[in-house]
């Protein structure tokens, strides 16, 4: 059988034939703790599926972009911030990051965050925040906490 | 906070604003205990990602098309047919379904067999096998007794 047609699962979040990649570029961007796998892109496809882990107590970049994310939680537990917006987020729960919304992700301090990150394979760069950017988004002291966290 | 941003799966393989659809208009082809879900489908996003659930012993459509499937099983497990090989599927396990594969999903008899689907936003429309091709697909026994089981 071509390898390529099934892949599978070999332990919770690691699957055959499928490098775990560091999340970005060291010192590109401010995180902690976050691997990313890419498991579907083609040639023929629209968009790539990924999915990235966070450890306990760890976060993705604070960002936005002008592309759109549509993210599912598999693993773990956590919140999100979207467009000013904190929540929890738990397992299978969907999220979607709409065009230039500030989002970041965080894992629970004493569980893993995993998520599917499906996003077009074309696709603009990341901007982040700046001075400005930050003092709005830190307005509300709900997002300053979860920035802050 | 907009509904869209944060959905909820409410029970296992059910999600809050997530209508669970027919998996085909009945009598267009064969299959059972099929149902479809479109989890997200955005404008902006080249691809659609949708949930199926296979409830035990049911079966998709026998088919292919142009289009490539990109699957990751969510609940259960099952068996897969893709392009001439039958091999059993577990949780999360990755399945890619080349163009013009004939493909199908069997649940298994005791067990619902769920998976996500991304898929191109814009595709061509299945085909169903002739006699021709049933009778090339089941030339080989084990996929002779994956579609008659």
């Amino acid at each position: 059988m071509s390898e390529h047609i099934h892949r599978r699962q070999r332990a919770a979040g690691l699957w055959d034939e499928v490098p775990v990649l560091a999340y970005k570029q060291d010192g590109a961007a401010p995180f902690r703790d976050v691997t990313r796998q890419v498991l579907f892109e083609h040639a023929a496809l629209g968009c790539q599926l990924r999915y990235f882990e966070v450890a306990p107590g760890g976060h993705s970049t604070l960002e936005r972009h002008e592309h759109v994310h549509a993210v599912m939680v598999l693993k773990g537990r956590g919140r999100a911030l979207v467009g000013g917006q904190v929540f929890a987020v738990e397992l299978h729960d969907l999220v979607e990051v709409p065009a230039l919304a500030w989002h970041q992700f965080r894992a629970d301090t004493d569980e893993p965050l995993g998520f599917l990150c499906m996003v077009n394979a074309v696709r603009d760069r990341p901007q982040l925040p700046d001075a400005e950017s930050m003092g709005e988004l830190c307005a509300d002291p709900a997002v300053a906490a979860f920035i802050r966290t």
